[in-house]
């Protein structure tokens, strides 16, 4: 056999995946017995399984349970080496790519890249919002909205006045896909069933969780029928859905939205960002090295079989590819890294070359409330209970390694058979950061802000 | 019946209890039939397990597991209000505290005082080995040793020569009782145990474990054949236990000791103090206000019912308490909280007043690996697997709540029957935060430390 095309000079060809999601760790799997070497680089030490991480947020799940040691997952491919860093920059012509780890930084020599590092939040040219309503993408995020989530509950009951408590306990989830309406859906349960007789000076069921969406109907992906059904039980959970409602300013007191009504400022301290999607800008970076086009999420074009125009020794998978209009969904990054995988196998065994991509749709979901959700599944589409154990039954099968499936059934049961969020730890240092913040101190009801605490 | 002694003016005896911990809990507990209104005012929005937190830093338990709310715990107690604040101040001739809320402060009136706010870390003169040395009081400081502990062998993974990487998996812990015991023992069965196959250029098996104590043995208080077989049971285990020991300085990859073979300075990164304690300035300005005396500890030193001199109102419990040489376990803390409940139970319906605080020593335990404890209860020790049974049984007992025992019990078959450990997600942030800091850029063995990374 020649030695295949790539191989480092007496070695095997080297695969370097910049990112431990959905489609960087399902190439590192496909490629197990394969004949390269592989390194896995990511900032964090742990694949983050992002479809349950709003029940992190929320009281549920602990972060281990989404999110497990990469090292853990792959420790029986010898193949593959995991390091700890963010990549700074590439140079194609040396074919290296530049990883900045906590002590040290390193240039990674490649073969074969596959990069899917995932997309960020955009704020649609705002990005001040992001100070006051804050996005869910990692598990730090998910804990800081945690800490937002339970402690806004906390300060409602320290209100000094009606209109303050009301503030509090007035949610804002911006955004009708799926993420905002399962935020939607487990702020609204986690205020009217798990924190009866927490509170002394209020009634937790008086909470009011408000969903803005700019279009005509949320999940629209699901069709009228699906999206009115889920309409409806979000409704009856108690949430207030808006359509047709943009996001015009956000403040650390208040959202003001524009919808059919004109505008309206409504009093409100904790918001949630589930809308839009912008790429890093290490994503243009790659492009620009490589001429690629970007769209105007700042997501890479690339060609049919997912390689870069000019170098089809680079994949880029997952939610910072752009293709053919596909979503930015786990199916597609799972589906793209494979399909880089096993492109990159079929070369350097000998069995020829790349292949346009093509997705197989296998449906999508969401979990509107505990017991209920809605499925599309290749053209049936289910709502209800039948809906929530076809959704349990999938994220438990796609949720990695045995004892991460066993802690969150355990959990669900524990939550939405029983009533408890278990976990709802607030730190001390964490609470009076978020809470005792300077924009904070000049809320308009507080014509006397206390002095700010000592941060010793 | 005549008017109860302290009772307010037109309503019920307040009692005010400053902190959540096993001595103000198990006080408003008591109280729950008692004619009384009960605030209990606490730093974070829960109560605390501590026996159990080396199992958070550690990666068994999830915060949630150990920390339930006490909104939760207390919530069918309608005369308890729990509100979340850091008491600054005391007025006693008005009979107020003055509590700093997040967003607000506020002066809360009492009739009886539960004062029992724990107590810190004393490192003996050199708070700056804390930079170092953290220690695990809290669940922050719990996760924070998380990232430090799990962090440490990703730094190994990254380590660019022999020396380095040796320094990352030697692991110090200071103090000889039972946390440090347990902390310890734990470090040891993660790296032999639980990280098997996860890394690439070195084996998790030889990491170094050290555990040192100034005394002539560990757990001295279980007397010389616990200590032994603690010794022996913690050295099979691959923890290199060192009596006589103290610890001279700390740095950031370096831990100074002395012993009987005179100073050694070991290349040592992660430390974890579990030695010595010492109150906070708040119990010194009670103390002060009263006239009582701290111990050299900063220890309140009560009057044989946990009064204070002059202030039958007042009442210190729990570990900031000293009374007797009473040691700081959770143990004494309750009976202590109970205590203080039933003399104010009795006092206000008018049956009597304080007595002095009896002591029922039940015994005490620690758990040196797994399935391994040594238990001295009234006189009987015990060790090994019996022992382990009944350390499971009083803390599965004891933890609050069912959800807590459930979740607690299916970590411990997950950890210690099979091997994993589920709660080891480091996010990005905080570990470029624990590893980037300027002074781990100073290693002897990188004559040239990178550029400090972009904290943008």
């Amino acid at each position: 056999m020649s030695p295949p095309a790539g191989a480092a000079p007496g070695g095997r060809p080297r695969v370097l995946i910049i990112g431990g999601g959905f489609g960087g760790l399902f190439a590192a799997k496909f490629l197990r017995r394969a004949d390269v070497d592989i390194t896995l680089v990511e900032r964090t030490n742990h694949h983050l399984f992002q479809p349950l991480l709003y029940q992190v947020a929320t009281g549920i799940l602990s972060p281990g349970a989404v999110a497990p040691p990469l090292r853990e997952v792959l420790k029986k491919h010898a193949n593959v080496t995991v390091e700890l860093g963010e990549v700074t920059g590439f140079d194609l012509a040396a074919r290296t790519v530049h990883v900045q780890h906590p002590l040290v930084s390193s240039d990674l020599p490649y073969d074969y890249l596959i990069f899917g590092i995932g997309v960020g939040s955009s704020y649609f040219g705002h990005p001040e919002f992001a100070l006051h309503a804050p996005t869910m993408k990692t598990v730090d995020d998910a804990l800081a909205l945690r800490t937002r989530i339970f402690g806004a509950f906390e300060m409602a009951e320290l209100a000094q006045d009606e209109a303050e408590r009301r503030a509090w306990l007035t949610f804002a989830v911006v955004g009708g896909g799926p993420t905002g309406v399962e935020v939607a859906g487990q702020i609204a349960e986690l205020a009217h069933r798990s924190l009866g007789r927490n509170f002394r000076h209020f009634d937790p069921r008086d909470t009011t969780v408000l969903l803005f969406e700019g279009g005509d109907e949320i999940l629209p992906s699901f069709g009228d029928r699906l999206s009115g059904k889920a309409t409806r039980e979000l409704t009856r959970l108690g949430v207030d859905v808006r359509v047709k409602t943009r996001v015009t300013d956000v403040t650390h007191d208040e959202i003001i939205v524009t919808g059919s009504d004109g505008d309206e400022r409504i009093p409100c301290h904790t918001k949630v960002w589930a809308a839009g999607v912008a790429a890093s800008p290490l994503a243009r970076s790659l492009a620009d090295a490589t001429g690629a086009q970007v769209d105007r999420a700042g997501r890479i074009e690339v060609l049919p079989d997912c390689t870069l125009p000019g170098h089809p020794e680079i994949y880029v998978v997952g939610d910072v590819m752009a293709l053919d209009g596909l979503p930015g969904v786990a199916e597609v990054a799972m589906q793209t890294g494979i399909h880089a995988a096993a492109s990159i196998k079929r070369e350097v065994s000998g069995h020829g070359g790349p292949r346009p991509f093509k997705y197989r749709d296998l449906g999508s979901m969401a979990a509107v409330s505990r017991f209920r959700a809605i499925v599309d599944f290749k053209g049936i589409r289910v709502a209800g209970f039948i809906g929530w154990l076809m959704w349990a039954f999938i994220h438990l099968t796609f949720l990695t390694g045995f004892t991460n499936r066993f802690v969150a059934a355990v959990r669900w049961v524990l939550s939405f058979v029983g009533r408890s969020r278990t976990e709802r730890a607030l730190g001390w240092d964490r609470t009076r950061a978020t809470f005792a913040a300077p924009e904070a101190w000049h809320h308009a009801s507080s014509p006397d802000p206390p002095d700010p605490p000592d941060r010793g």
